[in-house]
């Protein structure tokens, strides 16, 4: 009997890894170039979609409410309007509206060969064709490169990127006669328009210009036009653009030595691990041009291998992405950021589809598809419905994990470290581009996906018009950008490289260490030395699984040699209700700003107080969560609570509070411990383990060579953790007395019992 | 064929009804009072549920988890320490706590049959026994009665209340004498403590004195003993206190000629209409002690007809209190309420199950128990359970709902206006005791469960330590009772009654009428005449579905009449980010308090405008949704943007922005409309009807007798709402002319279009 039941598994396993081989082989087939569709969509996937449809619930409810949708926008009728409004505004919108149809009602002609969407597409884009030439460039001016569908070649872009779809899918249902007016009145003096004419948008590494050079490939592919492609890989030959032009932004338009198109916008903002530079938020919205394109090239070009480029970059992308979300699937807001952003957005059902259909079917991403519950209604999106409706998925699980910035990953990175319910966010990378914050060594903490210590993100309400027309408000240069913005050091009350792009450009922080083999003790160190010129910071995180707390709790060190005396202000942007503080202080009886400028005009001075004893602690609830942290103070140290919201004249930033612990010193060490405690629910009214663990704090060591902390807990156990501030070797073995005792370890790191 | 199966049908039918029948009388069938346990369980109803038990899913599942939850706590062994702590501390929590348990463990004995949990319950009773003889009172001295176990008489009570229940279960297993010990050394002396020794906590109509006379009534049930029943149902014969003395809370103790005794607690603070006029909160809270007092009585004393008592205000209370709750079960903040509470909690359970099995099995209730997937472990939780399970649920409609207050009903009452996901709750009550809020004629404005126009609440962390040991801090006094606090007018910055509890209690608020006949214009108004002598405020709220606008809307329309001219402030308690106000204002360098007193020291004003025209518009973003007043200004009123936080040394307040309309006249009348509109999704970053449909608002007329509205929309259809000031009544016929048109209408309110 056990003989036979194993010739049968083996017999199973066998067919079960040819039909994978195949699957796999068939997902990397170059897929003939003979006809369109071919660019998203391709004849051969249209067959196999067709004869699964009704039997794939995703894809069929996906396919079912878009054809809703688009039903309704025909039943509605054409409108093009001529351009006037910035983004939130009605012609903004109305645009924006018509390419995602666009796009949708192309899929639907070929999937269900319902000829009204065909001649829905046909209509609207000859109506384009009449409208386009006419236009001038957009009325409004805000944009260093305004466009004319909108008021931005950007927007132009992504308009041209999803028409581009909707076109290849009803290209062969056209007359030559209604291709020629359309390529020759629309797309063709739109792509030259957006390249061309615009070389401040086209020639730049900036998530804009990805847009512009996918918008101009995707159009060249489907028409089939060298030119114009070879302009989207490489950029144009020639921009007459002066070094050092900035946009709208702040942010560098020409580099000297820079290439640029498609292909540099792979190679520059990409590390090797998939980190964007400019941050999540703003790798979502780029992602999908990126995937779209190398799917498009992947289909119709299939010789340039493009999702093995960079080797394999653009797929790695997906999972670092996936990774820098939180445990409701929404980003970090790591530079500019706007909250709220997650994984259900569409541009993440591309990427995810995409990832998944032609980066090695990885079950993990089906649980985010199934999540996002739709796909892409095309090959991708069919591969994923069928892996799901096969039961293939497998949770993604977010561990820990530290990605590297820059094109050879040798620029800084940012380092998640995972514990139960706890994500700290560590950020040590370079500038991010214009959308960059002046914010090294910065950090946040969640709890279960929501903030406990917060980065405030952006300063925008994108697309709404109320809101200084959707785009970015002033304090977003104003606070956002500022170091005293985020939780981090400030030295002398001035931003990390003075607030200036052009010298914090050209640095970024440095890693000292990473390690999450030992999941009791995570931790990561860097260090950066040029935010302030003569000033060297070395930060230190490590969230400790402690089977004598409750919960895993953090660890912040952050050690500050500088050639001079300075005024050192380390902020704590904590969401909830203060509970209880062991430090006198004072609230104010009216409130003043707590500065003048650089960001410190934006916060209100609450209180401000003095440490009561070596250890300030500072608890408060969030969300039915108690957190405290225990600081190691000075005697002379203030203890500034502080809330954003002055010089705030149109109320653009939200009333947010911060604990500032303000230092006068030269050689300084910030140490505290914080920690997630007890819970109180409101409907039981039980309030439980409402106080800290912690009863005693300590630096018993400090030297440029090494740090230690002793921490004493309530039950009376003393740990220690030895750092070594030079020496990031794993095998280095270091010996270090302290008060008598001998301590000895391996490797950069050691969190023991002190009495072992 | 068709004959037959009406036959069959019939058939049916009639064993349906007959089984509910017979499940009725069953339900209502007096319980032999032989016998224990006879209290809350008895025991044919223990028979029933072992006959049940491992085929009622929710009660099986109940059974588990509190099974569970004892044999840890029995694992841990029994822990009577000396009492010590106010509540949040250990002795409080870990009291607390025993009494939870000794209640759970008794129910699981008889319905497990294992002795165990007898053992548990005996030796921690005799614990108790052995510790309360030597008690002196509880050393914290805050409380006007202070217990022994507790530091008030209060939380005394409900340990008797719960252990009077294991009492019971455990009676025929103990031996007489040690029957003898417990009543002898505990029960007895524990009874006589709460009432003869504390006749300023026992002899009063309150929540508090509802424990206290219900704690000494379980325990005279299981005891028998009917000196002391008589002294729970109708009070102390003899209490030698003196009219006007106050407790704590600044409540009155002794009101001359004032009945006293549960049955006087049942009298007083419930209407007719099963409002409590402490509000909500403390429904919540005393509804515990008034149904399981019932059940109780139901069963020893069937003969005292208790849930016919008051026409059966005791059951109906519970459809009071289930409508004062938002879309997610959250209890309205009314008076004194910490927000979060709701219908989720143990005392709704033991509520919901109660009134079910006792009030005609309304097949509503279970929808809410089946919300709540527990039920209680005796004979009415076994009914909700096969309710459940036999599939009877039907959804809770909440519909709006007029509760008079008052022990006739002829004292004011809580409006709650319901229209699609909005619901709006004014208030015209009385003062509601001790626990009541200086608000007369307020509101709060709900949207699918979220808070869009506040009701502060409480000043209070209940049982969080750190917060003045979980009791009301000094800003409940100082902010939360103000009139400032609330969404209502002040006048001359003096609260209603001057904040006097005296002159409060006199006085309530009158209907003028209520109609939610028409669901298209649902309206409540009412006048108040009284907070402050002079002037008569009268306060109209419409929630008016509209077709032409997008979501229902609300017109909120207050005369106000003086015999002097006066300022007046109408404070709107929104929630969420400003988004754009059409009035010019600035935003205040330094913050200074709005005031000196009365509530006024709390509030940071942080901007103030003029009207530029004369609508005032100011629109705000909540929760993803848009949200605008449009207010009908004179050119000299004063726009306020003003934030909780002021003078709050300890940081009890939150931090929350108000908008102040500040007007000084004689005779005035705001009309206001409030409008939720639109929405924006940050993941797909569309932002839809951002603005306001309102283009026009006018007061067309306002005498006495009198007000007309005109209300403009942005598609310039104009509308008009009528109202008469004085004359309620539905059949009265009026005339009006307003600019030479002639409007006649019946009753008292009358909305249409202007062309009509």
């Amino acid at each position: 009997m056990t003989t036979k039941i194993k010739i049968v598994f083996i017999v199973i396993g066998f067919i079960v890894l040819s039909c994978k081989d195949e699957t796999t082989k068939n997902n990397n087939d170059q897929v003939s170039n003979q006809g369109h569709p071919n660019l998203i969509l391709t004849k051969a996937g249209v067959e196999k979609i067709k004869s699964q449809l009704g039997s794939i619930p995703i894809f069929d409810k996906t396919l079912q409410t878009t054809k809703e949708d688009i039903d309704a926008e025909i039943a509605l009728g054409i409108d093009v309007p001529i351009p006037k409004d910035f983004s939130g505004g009605y012609t903004h919108a109305r645009h924006k509206r018509n390419f995602l149809i666009l796009q949708k009602a192309g899929a639907l002609f070929q999937i269900l060969e319902e000829e009204k969407y065909a001649v829905y597409v046909r209509d609207m884009l000859m109506a384009y064709a009449k409208l386009y030439p006419t236009l001038p460039v957009h009325p409004q001016t805000r944009s260093y490169a305004r466009g004319k569908i909108f008021w931005q070649c950007l927007n132009d872009s992504n308009w041209l990127v999803y028409t581009a779809q909707a076109y290849d899918c009803i290209y062969e249902w056209l007359s030559e006669e209604e291709r020629h007016v359309l390529e020759n009145e629309l797309f063709i003096p739109f792509a030259n328009f957006i390249s061309e004419e615009n070389p401040q948008f086209f020639n730049r590494v900036h998530n804009h210009s990805t847009w512009g050079n996918v918008a101009v490939g995707m159009i060249a592919l489907v028409m089939d036009h060298d030119e114009l492609l070879e302009k989207a890989l490489n950029g144009l030959k020639t921009d007459n653009l002066k070094a050092g032009m900035k946009d709208n932004d702040g942010g560098f338009i020409k580099v000297e030595g820079q290439k640029v198109g498609f292909l540099a916008n792979v190679d520059e903002p990409f590390s090797p691990d998939g980190y964007y530079t400019e941050g999540p938020y703003y790798q979502r919205y780029a992602m999908y041009p990126f995937l779209i394109f190398a799917e498009a090239l992947h289909h119709v070009k299939p010789e340039l291998k493009i999702f093995e480029y960079k080797e394999g970059v653009l797929l790695k992308s997906v999972n670092a992405l996936i990774n820098l979300s939180d445990a409701d699937g929404e980003f970090f807001p790591l530079n500019d950021g706007q909250k709220g952003m997650s994984y259900y957005s569409r541009e993440l059902v591309t990427a995810v589809d995409i990832a998944y259909h032609f980066g090695g079917n990885n079950p993990e991403l089906l649980s985010i598809a199934k999540k996002q519950d739709r796909v892409l209604l095309d090959d991708a999106g069919l591969a994923v419905a069928l892996g799901i409706k096969e039961g293939k998925d497998k949770p993604f699980e977010k561990k820990s994990i530290n990605l590297s910035d820059g094109p050879n990953g040798d620029q800084g990175g940012v380092g998640v470290l995972r514990s139960e319910d706890l994500e700290l966010v560590f950020k040590y990378a370079g500038q991010g581009l214009s959308h960059g914050h002046y914010d090294k060594l910065s950090f946040s903490l969640y709890e279960d996906g929501e903030e406990v210590i917060q980065d405030y993100g952006l300063v925008r309400f994108v697309n709404i018009e109320q809101k200084g027309g959707g785009n970015y408000l002033k304090e977003n240069k104003t606070w956002a950008k500022q170091t005293i913005a985020h939780n981090t050091v400030i030295q002398n009350e001035t931003s990390h490289f003075e607030g200036k792009y052009e010298v914090g450009s050209k640095h970024h922080s440095e890693l000292h260490f990473y390690d999450d083999i030992n999941s009791q003790v995570q931790i990561v160190s860097a260090k950066e030395t040029n935010a302030y010129p003569g000033t060297q910071m070395l930060r230190t995180f490590a969230i400790i699984h402690d089977k004598d707390f409750e919960k895993p709790f953090i660890l912040d060190i952050l050690q500050v040699n500088s050639d001079n005396e300075n005024q050192y202000d380390l902020p704590y942007y904590y969401l909830g209700q203060i509970m209880k503080a062991n430090f006198q202080y004072t609230v104010l009886p009216e409130l003043k700003p707590l500065g003048n400028s650089n960001g410190y005009q934006h916060l209100w001075k609450e209180a401000t107080g003095k440490p009561s004893s070596h250890n300030s602690k500072f608890s408060w609830l969030n969300k039915g969560n108690f957190y405290t942290i225990t600081t190691i103070s000075d005697a002379q140290d203030d203890l500034i609570m502080a809330r954003t919201g002055a010089k705030d004249p149109d109320f653009n930033l939200r009333r947010e509070p911060s604990l500032i612990i303000r230092r006068h010193a030269q050689n300084t060490v910030f140490a505290s411990v914080i920690e997630s405690h007890g819970n109180y629910n409101p409907v039981s009214e039980f309030a439980v383990n409402t106080y800290s663990s912690i009863s005693n704090l300590k630096v018993i060591y400090n030297d440029e060579n090494y740090t230690a902390i002793q921490i004493e807990d309530v039950s009376k156990k003393v740990k220690v953790l030895l750092l070594a501030n030079k020496d990031a070797s794993k095998l280095s073995e270091h010996i270090l007395k302290i008060e008598d005792k001998e301590y000895k370890w391996t490797g950069p790191y050691n969190y023991k019992l002190k009495s072992e």
